[in-house]
């Protein structure tokens, strides 16, 4: 890592011109920096003909909530070699690599600057038809081609190796699985949620699951996973759906991704609660989400198991009904960690501001409780569903 | 590997004294292979006061029914970490690593020629009372302490790179899932067992479960195993008890090794019946390999569970009640490799001495039988025990 030097928007411009790949050598030129700049610079870099590109490049340390500690660079690696692997079997919907640099952290993306991030859209109430659809196949098309349905074990095993992300993953260990369940500095909610917090602290059916997903979180490589699927990691548009910042990449369960992204829908339903007064409108946005997630699940399972039939390559898990015995699991999985996240989301360090935002203190207290006690129920139940439609039916008995 | 040059005894002596470590200089020593020659050369150096060490050395190649081909000496090199790794938690059962040499894939240990292999002592009717007691604490040491109840999840995903077998687990995989389940010309089964093993691959049920089985053993890796704990790989005397030849070792589910290891003592008991004519000492012996299986699954559940609780570190997997659930599923995925070590060792490639030194053929062919169909049994069954008695009742209900 001698080599690493975090750019300004100057040596930014001339590591790009001296790339001499994106653009012609007498391009008019401009740069700048637009990340939020708490764990990556992200710079747009742009022709006198507004053709333009992403540098993204990881700092040695992350801001969050004043702290600040340090943090492997290699995540840029990771990050760019899952984009790049998701990217070889769904083009689709995952960001393009046209370079990385390992040495400098540093990966040069397409411009998706035409789309806008999905949680910005769906806290401003607008809809996309495709996003369920479109997320659905990422995930699945993804996670089948990673997985030992497909890959022969030894260039699995490989893979893994080389994916290994113990620095990243051990903050998902803490945030999702560890810190909500127990008094713990990072956590952060108001005091009037003192007394459902503890409640679910002492639930000790609920514990119990949770340990079960953490376990599965730390020793089940089925697939190489996106890592962080939130809203926030989603670029939109009418037309094209495309996942970012795999950062938190690994091998792991693969319903960790689909049960976080469905968190995130669920976070902005009991988020309009709190933001939307016109019962319509807010009947608009719910009915849209559910049938986001329904439609999410569906597919999901419609697809990974159409790609098993079809490119599995593995004849013992080709078994009559083990695809189906397995997607099951995989579901009862995301349901889990969907409600994990909901609570990690409500209580512990990291918010989201479809919540957080919500400005009326006791508009966001209430939706705060829903989205806590969901979170909870999630967990409790999610081994009770078989179908994708037991998990809808789950979903709206605790939302309607 | 360019160091690589196969030993002969000569040699052999020769880098023994080079390394003066063992003996005095002035020592006269003695050496001879004694090896079977298939996978390892295995020489004993002896001094003119009867002091011995075993010097084993990997050949890189295997021969088996006559077939040779190429495999990795790197299996020299995990076989001596496993041990190491296993004798620093449980230096009662595992044998003792006093040099090892990655380049040469050779490793010197303590002689333990005082103690008999397992396998040869109950083909001749041989009993020891510490046997299934040994095991179990042997298991339950060096899985709990190289699980995620105790290693810090940074270090095990170090430790499980280490430990990559990927050469040696894909004969596992072939071995153990698939051959046995279909047609392949390494299985190897008389004629008149046909019927028997179309039936059992037609059985839906049966390869579903076998389906699950290797999806875990591919992506479980809950623990360092020794991957190969037939009883061919254990020392024994009326005192101790020692593993040895832990060279498939790999990050695997908990419950592999164990189902192994009673998979072997219930080859025995299915052999038996083949080899002892005379009804009470048969009794005997089916009684011994009982109460050794029964007290090995008792003494595994309650040495795991002590450990969890007294020595556990992760907190979210201490909540209460995970860790018996835990230990029910590990028990549960053991009877379903047991399943497949009965399976597997009846018709497919590698048999054991217990049945295929059976001399006489009809004889022979009423234990391939019943280890057949009580492999089969095991595997459907598994899911449904919950205790360690579902377990004992189960096997006793297809044996008895």
């Amino acid at each position: 890592m001698s080599k690493y030097l975090a750019f300004d928007n100057e040596t930014a411009l001339d590591y790009i011109k001296s790339l001499g790949l994106f653009f012609s050598e007498d391009a008019q030129l401009s740069c700048y920096e637009f990340g939020d700049g708490n764990l990556n610079l992200v710079f747009r870099v742009i022709d006198q003909a507004n053709n333009s590109i992403i540098l993204k490049q990881a700092l040695p340390y992350a801001r969050c909530v004043g702290e600040s500690w340090p943090l492997t660079l290699d995540r840029a690696r990771i990050e760019a070699h899952v984009l790049q692997r998701h990217g070889a079997v769904c083009p689709d919907h995952t960001a393009k690599v046209l370079h990385h640099d390992s040495e400098l952290a540093a990966t040069v993306l397409e411009d998706l600057g035409d789309m806008a991030i999905l949680r910005n859209e769906l806290i401003a109430g607008r809809n996309f038809d495709n996003l369920g659809y479109d997320v659905a196949n990422y995930l699945a098309i993804t996670s089948f081609y990673h997985s030992d349905f497909y890959l022969d074990p030894q260039n699995k095993k490989a893979l893994a190796q080389t994916f290994t992300n113990p620095e990243l993953c051990a903050i998902t260990e803490d945030l999702f699985f560890d810190d909500p369940y127990r008094e713990c500095e990072r956590n952060n909610f108001p005091a009037a949620l003192t007394e459902q917090v503890l409640q679910l602290r002492q639930n000790a059916a609920l514990l119990c699951v949770v340990a079960r997903l953490k376990a599965k979180f730390l020793s089940s490589p089925q697939t190489l996973l996106h890592g962080d699927v939130h809203t926030g990691s989603i670029f939109i548009s009418s037309e094209k759906t495309k996942l970012i910042d795999p950062e938190f990449g690994f091998f792991g369960p693969i319903g960790f991704d689909l049960g976080s992204f469905i968190g995130n829908l669920l976070l902005n339903y009991c988020a309009q609660n709190g933001r939307v007064k016109e019962a319509p409108k807010r009947r608009d946005l719910h009915s849209y989400l559910l049938n986001t997630i329904s439609t999410c699940l569906q597919q999901f399972e419609q697809q990974w198991h159409t790609l098993a039939q079809q490119h599995g390559r593995d004849l013992a898990l080709k078994a009559p009904g083990y695809i189906e015995l397995f997607l099951q699991e995989v579901l009862q999985d995301a349901m889990g960690y969907c409600g994990t996240e909901l609570v990690r989301r409500t209580i512990g360090l990291a918010h989201v501001a479809d919540i957080a935002e919500i400005e009326d203190q006791s508009q966001r207290l209430l939706v705060q409780k829903q989205s806590l006690q969901l979170g909870e129920q999630l967990i409790l139940n999610a081994k009770s569903c078989r179908t994708t439609d037991d998990f809808y039916q789950l979903i709206i008995s605790f939302v309607h």
